[in-house]
């Protein structure tokens, strides 16, 4: 089997600026998230970041992606519009999306859900145990009935999503909220899965088990047929009767 | 229980352009969804068109709607994006939003599902039976095993949506296709139904069974609550000790 | 509007061997639940125990009723396959089926799922706060974002159910689990609600968010129509010209 | 990647009783299918029919099949029910299931569904033409926007099931139905795919299509996991301070 074509985009804003990212990410999790996709095998990965041109999302790359993983924060509002739009249309035609952590409110997952994505958050550093509810899913190969980060943004419900075609984790956290921290969507022939964990200032992307879930979600989400949708006038396929 | 206010609007294009439309829908469809729901009872209507004012949607007007119906076809692209903006969060919010026939294309309604929303079509006057298969649903109650339309546009599979929260009729077509033809989805706190019988040359707003289904999904997507999102920062309700 | 006709059913076997459940619920836990419902108004209410004739449920008896609430624990096994059987077919038909904490494991909630409904469960008086994920939901009608009970029985995931057509609770527990603690099913034309508080050394069904969920419950799950099933050969709609 | 290990379950009374499907079916409808997937490949396929001991079903048999096919018609009522316990069990612990045709009404399928899973039908030897609605899908690999059947038994909504987790097809039918004609489940770690075209008196499983779509499925349903269903106590995973 071929190798799955990732391409990992990071807003890549906070390990300029803030030191304790730095010294995390000296890198950018852009290539945290690479490494560990590297290390499962079975990937060709690229990065792109917001201040290339285009945000490094031409539409080459995105024909040469088969998967898109997205991290931003504080620069959302930034991304261009025609960017974000032609993201959507290469997901519909079936591209894999992964958005984790502060993607919640990324243009493009808002724009490929309909909502606002608002949720509950707390930086306090405290436990979060990730709940895998699906065993037998794809996503969880690997992982057992669940896994803990001993420091975490938290993340609380309510959680303004349309109803996700499969919880696959929920997470308890010290501080007494609960969080739909893995779901999968599919859009047009695009397959989606939000992931929680990921806050800038833990080194949260050098987790042996969020590795093996981000490698199984790519692998989940590689494209099944890559296919433009049309709206075609057809003739009859049976003869009709005027009555 | 005091009456559900419903707002109807209606692009209101080809009734003044077309003499056939014309002649069916003297008054734009606008005004016979209106007279069916108002013979229903129950609902308090006002109708809204495109070449209004801030296309008729103030934000006055949303604030006192609790159902918007939705009927546009050839000038989707001219309705402003600040206006399907509002009507956008308002749904978030809870009203009710209602897509008729050629609205499967409008920017509200891509807007809320996230996908192209495309369909096969053709215009032959075939005849079409939509199969109740959810009888025990609101939107079909006095509806029976199946109701037909003796000529209609063709809309067919496959329709490019997200898995619908509930497939309440699926359409038999004479020239063979079969069509998911009322489907409803919750976004937010809102309720939509997508309801595809509505070619503008074809007098169905009149049809006795249209205009049960109008009534009853209006009824079902009239709001539980009304409730803004927001994305609060909250404190711990359980001692976190750090580790 | 007609009162709604509520059948509590109750095993009753705890009430009658344990003092602690004694002391707690000196009529039962069916009066408690019955109580609660009449307070709330609206409902005409029976119980029924599975030491009566039938256990309480003839045909009569369901023919009577519109919504059924089923506590259950110690005695699952010998409540018989011929009422198992009977009130499977009217839930399928459109009553409503209210299943309470350890009736996950009752005959008759596997059944309508057709999974083992296993669970993790601990006996440790621990504090269970109930996330309402759903605040626009008629099961959730006066519930705030979230509400606790201070000393419950553990439920935790993985709770092995098909996907529920909605989650309405998620719970935190102090112990580390969370569990989906309110969930709903459509089957046939009926609706099913499973809601897991209602441990019996605690008094759980006197709290008033309980009662308050009870009866929103019982007013969600009341039938829209009752209806048999057939399968019925039928005669075809259309001329089949034999090719 | 080793066979998948496939067990095709028949009847096989209508091909020793009715000649025309003897003519047809010489060797029975599971020597068909077997067929069929042996062209395709990957699979080690094994037969069981209801006149077998324990019907062909042992434990071993069942311990040693990753996907399981079902076609039964007029003797479902013959099929002991610690046989289908036993298929059930292993179904939740990850078994591929999938039934077809008449085998809506089998023991087995019902117990999975918890539905009547009734529906209409008509033998008239009309024309079905199959849409296939999730291009995406691995179910519909290989096949196109859709495919017919020259002629076939009519099944036709309502089809009283759970709201599938996907609808793969939906039928359009010479006489005016329409149907859900593969619909896929999950129960437990199991997966289940319903395909209702292959009645015994035409010659479906030997049509390219079907064949096609049988081999998808049972690929798709083959299991990630097997695991059995527990409902353990557990020890808190967090320090409880009494309240």
């Amino acid at each position: 089997m071929a190798d799955i074509r990732v391409t990992v985009w990071n807003e890549n804003e906070h390990e300029k600026t803030i030191e304790a990212v730095k010294q995390i990410y000296p890198n950018g999790m852009h290539n945290a998230i690479r490494e560990g996709l590297e290390k499962a095998g079975g990937f060709k990965v690229r990065c792109a970041t917001q201040d290339m041109p285009e945000h490094g999302l031409t539409q080459e790359v995105l024909d040469d992606t088969d998967v898109l993983f997205w991290w931003g924060h504080c620069k959302h509002e930034e991304v261009a519009d025609e960017i974000v739009d032609r993201v959507q249309k290469r997901v519909l035609e079936g591209m894999g999306l992964i958005c984790l952590h502060s993607a919640h409110f990324s243009k493009i997952f808002r724009r490929m859900l309909g909502t606002t994505c608002s949720l509950k958050w707390r930086e306090a550093g405290e436990r979060e145990r990730l709940w895998n509810i699906e065993p037998g899913h794809p996503i969880t190969e690997g992982i057992g009935e669940y896994f803990e980060l001993p420091h975490v943004e938290m993340y609380g419900e309510r959680f303004d999503i349309p109803d996700p075609d499969k919880v696959i984790f929920i997470s308890w956290y010290q501080g007494g909220e609960v969080f739909r921290s893995g779901v999968t969507f599919e859009r047009g022939y695009g397959r989606i899965f939000y992931f929680s964990p990921g806050h800038e200032t833990f080194p949260i992307f050098y987790d042996e088990n969020i590795r093996k879930v981000l490698a199984n979600a790519a692998r989940w989400a590689a494209p099944r047929i890559i296919k433009e949708h049309v709206c075609p006038f057809v003739e009859p396929l049976e003869n009709i009767k005027k009555s």
